[in-house]
């Protein structure tokens, strides 16, 4: 087994503490944390061992305030077209068309699937997952962050036709504290086509 | 911080020691693990906190055999029209249209998208690979198994029409052992739009 440190977490800690972040600290990250989340996408299952995604890390500057400039036009856009119930859920949550953590994170890792490997967009979110995982384990904050449109990104970062935007997770320090997450009880879960939250104490 | 046995492995371990299992023992699983499992999944972010996934389990051994015997005949259709870089790395896999561990896995979790969520599909592959990690936890073997055809899941299974078979995850005991993961360094990374794997000594 791995050198482990006493103070290491469990993996139903990280997944329970890990949340969704959208205010950062513009306080550097090391580089050695960067490499060890984007390590943990590699060991991510893939479509036929293709991975199916590249990933381009964003620091500069200007880049970022660009990618922020282009993501809040379209943002906008989005939130205008948005149906009552999700127009309901953002203003509860307080989400807007403004993102400063798109300048404020010391890092954007842009998440580009490639469409040309077999179930490309399934193994793009599980290494997604790895990433989320392995940067709750460093200490930082991250977000998967879905502009409401982000064609743009190829131009912009110089990638290849055939790799899709997927994501794009601002990767920092927190400036905000969440409390661990709450359970759902909504998701429905069947035994043999029978409901079993009650069954398997799923609350 | 959540309390923690000493044998808890740490999540690098987890990552890099799961394998995709495609030989599992028939012996039964605790239904207290499967629960965990489960529960794991309620914790992945997911669009508008809708969730977007739902999850029928099946250990009714005539259910099994019938989703085998569909699934055959579905992948024996998909590897007659594979692309040959694919056939040949199916051969070099040695994966065939044949199933067994559709049937041997005592329990098969039949993952279902909901297309009328938002990002319903990122958010449903974000939930399985907290499920796959959460198996690796246990003990327990999993493999993502996506048949070349699946739509006949929602009939059998009961579903609505707009639950989308996303992926089967056999759950089991592994009757295979397979070394831990290697880093594939072909994964391409970019910092500011320069190859940055030797930079950060991604290998």
């Amino acid at each position: 087994m791995a050198t482990r440190s006493k103070e290491e977490p469990s993996l139903a800690h990280l997944m329970a503490t890990r949340r969704s972040i959208r205010k950062y600290q513009t306080r550097p990250v090391p580089k050695a944390r960067l490499a060890r989340i984007l390590k943990a996408a590699y060991f991510a299952p893939s479509g036929a061992d293709r991975s199916g995604y590249e990933l381009v890390i964003v620091s500069d500057p200007e880049l970022r305030r660009q990618i922020r400039a282009r993501c809040e036009i379209a943002d906008a856009e989005w939130h205008r077209n948005a149906a009552p119930w999700l127009k309901a859920w953002l203003k509860k949550k307080g989400i807007t068309p403004e993102k400063p953590f798109l300048e404020d994170a010391p890092y954007l890792i842009c998440v580009f699937g490639d469409n040309k490997a077999p179930y490309w967009l399934g193994s793009t979110w599980l290494a997604v997952a790895y990433m989320l995982l392995a940067a709750e384990r460093e200490g930082l904050a991250t977000l998967t962050y879905t502009p409401g449109k982000s064609k743009f990104l190829q131009k912009l970062l110089n990638v290849k036709s055939n790799l899709v935007p997927v994501t794009i997770l601002p990767l920092g320090y927190a400036a905000e504290r969440l409390p661990a997450k709450r359970i759902k009880p909504g998701t429905r879960v069947y035994l043999d086509r029978v409901d079993a939250r009650r069954a398997l104490k799923l609350g």
